[in-house]
């Protein structure tokens, strides 16, 4: 429903880009938790904006305020969750909505300000997107952010991510059998996180090159987890891959997600990509990982492997026709707010996000609250 | 949750492949709607097995016994919904269990034999999956087909597909701008649709090759609905996209969902696939549909596109290694139940279905059920 | 959202009083539980009518076809579940629908024959109330029995109830802190239920008098569960209280519910009620248990008590006005169907079935499902 | 889940009595409605601490500051909902942590100190009941009174309470059939809402007594609602009983809820409290009301009436021995806050609120958000 997500444990997000502020509410999240705060806002670092010359000149610092859910435990002195649900509120800081007032009347291409008129019938907040906006992803990093550190302590489960496409340069893959945490890691630390070092310059090549031109280019992420135990989720509309997908598609400009080998299974024949059982130790695993860690909608023990395409930015100051609702006539339009080339270059720790919930959702389904 | 799907129509499904029947009881479906059994049937048949040399052996009727929620209106003489929960039960008529015993010792790979027996510790129907079975998919297919036909009858809403892609035989695209109902019906009818009349012949060929070979083949459906009208959906997570692909997920060896240009969208630029608003008499229409018919994650008016990649079937009888998990030797396994060669072939009507569920499911939220 | 609930395991309720039959889907339920099917049976035939002269002269057997979700186990020759959903269906077998011929046109006064007909545009099946009917507890009662099993072996759950009123008779209530699972389970096998001998002979006349003067008469059920482990629930919308009576709502004919000392709280003071908390042994108990094992929404360890409060059967012989909806005029009702004098006497069953599966709910979320 | 409630209209309240504040995120609610911020305003007043000598001696302004979902429409200069979730924050300005210190080892009885730390291992925010503490309740008045607000204006309902009962004080109760908007508004308005005037001296009395023996007493609400249409609501889980319950004990403290004649409807017949079906002009309705509008779980078009019993307020001054968790032995406690005598007596609007959330949610799922 709208804005809301989860089962077992539950995120509200609000706010809009040019209003008061955006945060989040999480409910369900497990009491006793000592949170790294260091990490959430190095992760909330990770997607701010205004880090270098290829992304929105928007600067924002993007300080969460925490207005429930989380003490300082006597004990550590740390902030600790209570159990209770944790709200957060990030306020908005650098907003020149001056810049958003025709979008009533000349809606951009490809952006929610037509189809949210229809929605809300002309009362939505449309200065920099109002609720649609991409910025709704930073209480999205701060929940997962959470998430993470949670599944990282508790569970060795460790998330992490790279760019893996943007315009025709391709990175490497994953090497689906051999995922590391540690590999991971650093790529939660990487400014540009690519496997193969030499795509970094080709793809800022990429980005630089359509910024130049006034125009916005698209990519892919592809996002792993490490740790995550045999025997999670259900069949049919339970299943890994739905719970995964349903909460990536809620981050703005997802148009495609895969798992394993995704799209690429299309061509192969069943011999070539299922992966066959092994025993590594006392550990059953499988040999190849196609499946992305996902067979029968139930976790393998193997990494679990996702893509996501994310679409070019719709905002670009290049000239393009749109429709003027008022007079009825097409119109050029050059769109003069401050928008990423290339909104997959932020998106890495956002899909890790998404990722964390829907595994956080999924670990307290199968373990619960209750102390055995 | 498990088997159970959605938010205004609630479905859920049960049966195994191998016991006494399959079924669904479906929630909140409108009443006073005429069904048109005859057009159920047909629906039913498409993705019976037993067609064809290309698919399982295994023969079943598929009737469907309505147990609860129509009745035969005493005006029109036709089967009506009441508007109470519907069930039906398939009964399973062909099942040769025998197939299956070692399946608990000797998994199959990339099957749910494995993560199915850890989930369920053990007690699980391994018989031709279970509840883990293809088979499922055919009470899905029946809530689909009844609101499919619902949703041309209230909303003039038309879901059709064709197979896109059998191994690396690629069919046309849609036309994303130009898809009509006719053509859509038409497709619904057709025992092999496909857009470009030589893809049936190349895509048989592939089948039918990796068949001799005792192995199977992958593919991708693509599929559309016309007729749907703008600013339905909400954002972020009760988007139109996350909604479709929560339900295809569902649907057993979808490893892939794209909306759209969906993964083709990373190699773009903003100014190639931005949909540009025109006026086509009074209608706001996009002079491209890149996006697949959403924006902001709301209904443009354009045809919704979404297409879904299916795994070659996992089940093959070419020898392929796999693990005792008594003896914890690697031993050969050949599998000589009866398997589709490409489950694709079978998959149009299935993943229509599960469009028109989640159409109906966002089309009752909009609108509700009482009478202004 | 209609005939489904539940969160960690979901029930699903479909069929008509007149239609094929009746039944439910349980998705969620654990998988390796060993079903007792004779005290299923036997907790069928105490919800079952045609028990005596004080109840409705329909005849049914309830026997349960279990549809999916169980297999006999190898091991134990046992029927045990499979972690699939569990479907059964009861087929009707003595129906006699033309005894509710004219009730859309002459509505029976408090029943859903009014209500249904607006609800879905006079699609409803009205035979013996259809979906609204009472039968429909039946299965109710099968998912109930299935949980209550399920809560004994794995739990030490024990759940019960007595006939705490009928018209003016009241029984004794429980000793709200020394109820004890030999107690339940001796309610649970008695033919009437009471605590004090004498209300049987007193409460029997009651419902008899009402039967002879072509009448019916209400009552009140209360139920108690023994066993349950302190901390479990939530504050605010998931506490034990909301989820208990979100399901006893669902039951037809409750009108009240309350727990602990319910409305009686109204007059007391602070000081009389307030449960004090006390060792015993090794436990901490409260000495009292005014507020029937709830407090702040969670569990405290002492016998959860809640009381059901049942309206007269609707249905009476007794010449009642009601409105004929095509002539406009009020016009003189006497209903021949079958019907019980009073519902309230076949209900403790299932009003603990509900209890059961809001327990089952709430364990499940408590302590997931997957082995530690 | 938790604090979240709602299918249609979401709320997820947070917070907790001490610290930085509470608030509630609604998603769901209808684009355009202009906020009358005075009532909304007029409405916390209502529940708000420190009115008289008879309620607590906290004070705090409960001023709500909005950080989303509205904005001034340029046209009417009115706060106007834009469709997005609202969130709105209410800072806790008058705490007094030192109070509750000891609460973690000397647990009050009858509150959620000991409960809480069992379920959140020890990790909840003990003070003031934190996250558990009748404080929360702000939040959900905001959000009733905004629906209230809307309920009125697009729909004609009108929702009004009176303090039913408090010790042994029984005020009238409403006439069921009689109930008018105009009724329901002035009791809004009014410092002690009663409907004999006599009623509210006997009442303060009884609080005044209580308080000044360092005790506190409950009491019961009554609560109507008028103008609600006719067909609104679903049999089983989902009637309109099942929803109003499942949200009005989500309010602290509540310990019971009935409909209509409730538990009194134990020692009726069928032929007393039976509402027969009359004409009144082009109007069906019913000469009596005794199933309090509702009708097999929908509703009958005739006001909807609901009791909540309150119990008395846990925390009292007097003495009262508990247990002290470290020592293992029993001790004197007694609890030095600020508590209100009778929870019942700011109890009404809360009430209220509660039911107006149900009734939109009802309503939005009846008509759903989009225009015909």
């Amino acid at each position: 429903m709208g804005s809301t997500w989860g089962n077992h444990i539950k995120i509200s997000i609000f706010g809009e880009s040019h209003g008061n502020g955006i945060g989040v509410v999480m409910d369900g999240f497990p009491a006793g938790h000592c949170c790294d705060m260091e990490f959430i806002r190095s992760e909330l670092a990770r997607r701010a904006p205004g880090q270098s010359s290829l992304t929105t000149g928007r600067r924002e610092g993007d300080q969460p305020e925490i207005l429930s859910g989380m003490l300082t435990d006597p004990a550590s002195g740390e902030l600790t969750t209570t159990g209770a649900p944790i709200c957060i509120v990030i306020r908005n800081t650098d907003t020149r909505s001056g810049d958003y007032e025709n979008l009533r009347t000349v809606p951009r291409p490809s952006h929610s300000d037509f189809t949210g008129q229809l929605r809300y019938q002309g009362y939505n907040d449309i200065r920099g997107g109002g609720h649609f906006s991409g910025r709704l992803t930073a209480p999205m990093v701060f929940a997962g952010a959470l998430c993470k550190d949670y599944l990282r302590k508790k569970y060795e489960i460790e998330i992490g991510s790279h760019i893996y496409q943007i315009g025709e340069v391709k990175d490497s893959t994953f090497d689906l059998t051999s995922i590391s945490d540690t590999q991971l890691k650093e790529l939660q630390k990487a400014a540009f996180p690519v496997l193969d070092p030499e795509s970094e310059g080709k793809m800022k090549e990429i980005v630089d090159h359509a910024r130049r031109e006034l125009d916005s280019v698209g990519g892919v992420i592809e996002c792993a987890a490490t740790g995550v135990a045999a025997g999670i989720g259900s069949p049919m509309f339970s299943n890994v891959e739905s719970r995964i997908a349903s909460i990536l598609y809620g981050v703005p400009a997802v148009k495609g997600v895969e798992f394993g080998l995704g799209f690429e299974m299309a061509e192969k024949r069943g011999s070539e990509v299922n992966d066959c059982y092994v025993k590594n130790g006392n550990n059953i695993e499988t040999r190849t990982n196609y499946n992305g860690g996902i067979a029968g909608g139930i976790t393998t023990g193997m990494p679990i492997v996702v893509r996501a395409a994310i679409k070019p930015t719709p905002s670009i100051s290049r000239g393009q026709t749109t429709l003027n609702l008022k007079t009825g006539q097409e119109e050029l339009l050059e769109i003069h707010g401050r928008h990423d080339p290339c909104i997959a270059m932020r998106a890495p720790v956002v899909i890790e996000s998404a990722v964390a919930l829907a595994m956080l959702d999924l670990c307290l389904e199968a373990w619960g609250y209750a102390p055995v």
